[in-house]
This record gives structure tokens, sequence and C-alpha cells, in this order.
């Protein structure tokens, strides 16, 4: 339950890497702290299915939420990054089991929960959002559902489909802070229509669906920008009404 | 073909009220110049079923319009506003022969361009968006197919449904330019799927479907403030291409 030396430095933030025990198992996270501003706000970075905690497009986001003096947060999820056995290479089957094999949701949850706890004592207690697609929504909609530190969310590419289907149902209705929801309308991997019953689902009284043409993977780069000014201001807002 | 004495000011716009013979029939249109700013873009405005070029919502977009600059222009569709004919009162049977009867698709099309042809011919030709909601597409959607002088729009409440549906089926792929999409979740007039199928239709390579909950006049507020810097930012990068 500790840094580790795992530091390191991109141009808007420095990260610091962390190891935080759950339950016995040892789940390995970043933090990112920027460079320039308060740091008043952080958001949960929850990363796609075959990929960690560093893919370079949760980079991006880092440095855009760097760039606005936000603090960001990522860990790799069950049989992914550092927690990958084997040689890392995964089916759609895999994936499932990989996904059940880690513990599934109820882990997923604590897992990130016992990171943020990790980050909050160490770093102080501020208004958070989550922003995941993908398997970022499959592990980000459940810990929303239950963790209320949790103010608000970018889900997407996700719907009532995969190894957490049921989860994802039957926590949908608790989620109940304000939501953006991206779907890819081509989406090859989790067909539209599933997404829109998850939207569907959703608790939030203010939630807005951003749909795009195109394949799961190309989510275009203005919607990607779009989505971290999103969360800049509605934690501002949010913040503003805490004040 | 001229300007009438309809004149009138809002906080930020000159407002000119103007009518046009087309095809033998008269259509009475009204324009806003912007106090400030260039007005180097002009957007025109097309009013929901059972409203008029001058109604509420539309003067609140014509003032975030004028804010940024930019010109607007309205006109009474077939059977609304200064058209109207009888009490005014519509089922959505008499909304449909109103349609019809004010000869239907083709002749909105003519309308629309003929008051265009006249705004141009007096105030110059720009770089010109469209906006409009419901009746606003049942008319949009058709004019931005035919003119190109249109080169982006916002669409929305509206499906592969009502009086002109085979028209806006027929004339949705011959839409190129970039659109955004406006859906609310749970329309009782126009059913979300239809709306899906209309998106779905559409030419445009670029196109964005934002969807809200609520019913069909209830669309967010901020979605309406953000469906106006849409078209600004857009109109600004056309003009930057063609600069």
């Amino acid at each position: 339950m500790a840094w580790n030396d795992k530091d390191g430095e991109i141009e808007h933030a420095l990260e610091r890497g962390f190891t935080v025990n759950v339950d016995g198992h040892s789940v390995p996270g970043v933090y990112w702290q920027p460079k320039q501003g308060n740091a008043d706000f952080l958001v949960l970075l929850g990363h796609g299915g075959g990929t960690h905690k560093k893919v370079d497009y949760l980079l991006a986001m880092v440095e855009l939420l760097a760039q606005r003096g936000i603090a960001a947060m990522s860990i790799d999820g069950p049989g992914h990054g550092e927690r990958v056995q084997g040689d890392g290479s995964q089916s759609v089957n895999e994936f499932a089991s990989l996904w059940h094999g880690g513990g599934g949701t109820e882990t997923v949850i604590k897992d990130w929960m016992g990171c943020l706890d990790f980050v909050e004592a160490k770093m102080g207690a501020r208004a958070t959002a989550w922003w995941g697609l993908s398997m970022g929504t499959m592990m980000g909609l459940p810990v929303t559902a239950t963790d209320k530190r949790i103010r608000l969310a970018l889900f997407g590419l996700m719907g009532d489909w995969g190894p957490n289907q049921q989860d994802l149902v039957r926590l949908a209705p608790k989620v109940t802070c304000p939501v953006r929801f991206l779907v890819q309308w081509d989406d090859e991997i989790v067909p539209r229509d599933a997404c829109f019953s998850l939207f569907n689902l959703l608790g939030s009284k203010v939630k807005t669906l951003h749909a795009n043409p195109g394949p799961h993977a190309a989510v275009p780069r203005f919607e990607m920008v779009a989505s971290i000014a999103y969360l800049d201001e509605k934690l501002r807002k949010y913040a503003a009404t805490q004040a």
C-alpha cells in the first residue's frame, strides 16, 4: 500500500506509480499530478479491453486533463497490464475468463475503491469523475453505481452485453450522477442497440448520448477532446454548488 | 419580392420583414442583422409544427447567434404563421393536410431557396447553415439536400416518419454536409427509433447524434445553447478552408 518507484513524467503532468493491496491481491496503479493548476479535481481513467493503465489514448486524455489542472488516476484491470499472465494475447472467450478469473465485477469495484482510498489518503479528497470506454465502462459503471465519491461519468462503447452484462443491467439504475455516453454507430463489437439499452437503464436524470459513425475503436478525436471539456465543466459546476 | 414594413428589434439584432413571391404565392419571412460583428455567416431557422417564423425559442436562438455576430433568416412554413387559414388550430391530420395543401416538400424547398436568393441579393452571399427541429427538419433536410449553399445543419426531433416521410427517406442520403442531430429519448410524437433511422440514412460522413431524456418539446437548454456554438465553430472552420 505505497508509492512504488515507477515514477515518470509526461508533458503536462508528473506520474507516480503505486501498488495497493486489496483483499490479498496486488493492484498496480498510476497517479498523475498536473504541473500547472491546483489539481482541485480527480478523474479516474478506465482502460479498454486488451490495453492497460498507461495505454496511449489514456495518456492523451491525461495530457488534456493536466492542461486544465485536473489530476488523474488509472489502474490495471484484471488480467491486464502488469496483471497479465501468460503471453497476454486475448480472444473474446479469454477476455471473459480474465474478467471472471480476476474476481469479476465485485473485485473490480473493490480494486478501484481501494486505490481511490489510497490516492485520497496521500493527496486529499477531491470532486471526482469517471472516464472510461468499453471495458472502461464495464469497470466504471459498477464503480460509479457503488462509490458516491464519483460525481459524474463519461461512459461508452458498452451495452447490455459482455462478461458482466448482468451486473451492468443490475447496477445501471443505481448510477444517478450526470453521464455522457459515447456510441459508435457502426460498432462491430458492442452493437449500438445494446449500447442504447444500457444508456436507457441508467438512473441518471441528466444523461446525454453522443453517437458518431464508425467502428468500435474509431471515436472521433473531437469527441474525445469534448469529453474532457465536459468533465471539466461539470466538475466546476459541481464544485460551485458545494462552495 | 421586397422588404416590407414589418421591422423590429431584439436585444442583439435588427429585424427586417420581407415578402417573396415563389411560383405565384407569397412567402413571408424575417431577416435578422446582428448589431455587433460582421454578419459573415447566415443561419436559416426552420420553425416547428404549430409555431411560426418568430416563435419564442427561435428568437432565443437568434439572440445567441447575434451575440456571435451571425445573421439569421426565418420564413413561415405552409399553413403556419402569416400563412395560417381558418382559426389556426391543428390536429395531426390537419398538420398533414396543411403540409400537402401547401404544396408539400417540393414547394417548401422552393420557398426557402427563393427567400435565400432574396436575402443574398440584398445582403450578399455568405457561408450558410440550417437550424431546425421537428417540422424544422421536415423542411430543412430537403432544403439542405437540394441547396448546396447550406454547408452544415442542425436537425432533430424528426424521423422516418410523418407527412413527408418518403421525401425524408429519399433525400437524407443526398445530405452530405456535417450534421448534428438532436433526439429526445422519450419523444412521444416522433419515436426515437424513427429518429435513429433517419440519422442512419443521412449521407454525411461527419454526423453526430445527441440524445437526452424527456419528451419531444423538452430539449435541454444546454443542448440548445451548444447547438448554436456548434454552428458557429463549424462555420468558422468552413470559412477558414475557403480563405
